[in-house]
């Protein structure tokens, strides 16, 4: 659309701490905003900021052409939006709802069926980042929905479209949120170890850890091209498989003996350690994309 | 030391990768080194561009007032070391070796008793970064020793001095690496639920998971300080438990559905959407330290 054409209409659906953001951005950038949650408490304070209260499901979903939606799951979504699956034809339906691929197709087929468009998302930020060109929003499913709604989802936040497969979103996010917490729990075991000293976990954090794994991070694209090309020679690498599999079992012993939890370690790193030890075979520390893929190929 | 000091006379013992980029660096530096390795032959590149070849551990011990030593691991350095043990008296002794906390300590007595300085150093870099700010070197053990070398300890990237207990640059480097590999686990487990569908890895790792795990670590320092302060309210988390534990639950089925191994998973995410499960008593995210720290106090 063009950009001095007025806001487009939207609803939110789901007035949790992400769907107050939701509508929040698109009320602060002048977009007419309908809002409905099972507790309607919940609306209030958008009510007061000048969002309108709808009495209905139905009464949401009919106030404009762009319908979004993001709830706790998808039985919940379901429920919700069931009832006004007759109503639903030729609009919209944006999903945000955090769910697997799987039930993002089946909701794109559901919405298929009523006559709706469907675009689903995956919200890579947290509320308060909401509204910013930092948060970044994933969209797969219609392209013609996104093209069309392009710049109201950048209200949300820089929108990002990966596929027409309408799970492409789901599982693109469910796969950063998997890295996140590999992340967290790296640093978790980081800071449980430093910990055991006498040290500051927040100024080890801050001045350490943070700008450690901000650095790693240039390792990332590396791993992805050397699992394409598995046969790579491992002499390449600039960290040598028999330095890691020291490094690994250092690990091991000097958490063992601090007695932190070696949860981490006996079930990510020993199994890392034995592909490591098979690096005769041309492997370094990518074929961890491999010992995590099931071997069915 | 001053600045204007000519540069100081060093030795390098052991000459694998990270071994001879640390001899290149004070060579490029126009530090005076000599190199010792156990294959003669790993010296003549480092030879050749200047630097002196010692005949025995001996003479290599004895060339200069600052010795470094990056070996394999302690068995070999301690192989390698033991029949200098009597020309050590009155020189600083600095270990670059990967080992555990009580290595180096034990270590560092055995300096003692042979009336060396010892400084232990934990290198935060692949070989070569080595010569760059970019890489950091932890040190800890003789402030000393530290203090008198600095200058040149800079010129293998930047020098942090940790403390005097001579095991804590071990364990912030072990503890930097364990967070590194639950980092590259997650990244790993992310590229492969996107390599399942027809997606680009490379393309995936550097637009979307790169960046995302950059911005990820705001919540570190944040990780370390909730630890801190265990009893802070759940409510004040910009990510509440009950949405964590829908994508943890998420992230399993899509995994499992996608015939991707749940290892990371069932032993990483399931307790930690089980430590979720207990928000009721004020605890998010952040009680992943306590999980790994195991209950001894």
């Amino acid at each position: 659309m063009n950009e001095h054409e007025p806001p487009v209409p939207v609803t939110v659906i789901g007035l949790g701490a992400m769907g107050k953001a939701l509508a929040a951005a698109f009320l602060a950038a002048g977009h007419p905003t309908t809002v409905w949650n099972r507790s309607a408490g919940n609306a209030d304070s958008l009510v007061a900021d000048g969002a309108m209260r709808a009495a209905t499901i139905t009464e949401a979903v009919t106030a404009g052409p762009l319908v979004v939606v993001c709830l706790l799951d998808y039985p919940v979504l379901h429920e919700v939006l069931e009832p006004a699956g007759d109503v639903l034809a030729g609009r919209a339906l944006l999903n945000l709802t955090n769910g697997t691929p799987a039930q993002a197709r089946e909701t794109a087929d559901w919405a298929a069926q009523r006559g709706a468009g469907y675009l689903d998302g995956g919200i890579m930020a947290v509320p308060p980042m909401i509204g910013q060109p930092e948060a970044r929003v994933l969209y797969s499913g219609s392209r013609p929905v996104f093209d069309e709604y392009e710049q109201t989802l950048n209200r949300l936040g820089t929108a990002t479209y990966v596929g027409t497969d309408p799970g492409l979103a789901s599982l693109y996010d469910l796969a950063l949120l998997s890295a996140m917490y590999g992340q967290f729990a790296g640093a978790s075991h980081a800071l449980a170890l430093v910990g055991t000293e006498k040290a500051d976990p927040a100024e080890f954090a801050s001045s350490l850890l943070t700008p450690w794994l901000t650095a790693t991070t240039i390792a990332l694209p590396l791993l992805a091209q050397r699992n394409d090309t598995s046969t790579q020679a491992a002499e390449e690498s600039d960290s040598p498989p028999d330095m890691q599999a020291v490094a690994i079992a250092n690990i091991v012993t000097a958490s063992n003996s601090q007695n932190v939890d070696e949860a981490l370690l006996s079930h990510l790193l020993i199994p890392l350690r034995d592909l490591i030890g098979q690096s005769a075979h041309g492997r370094d520390l990518a074929g961890m994309v491999d010992l995590i893929k099931k071997t069915t190929e």
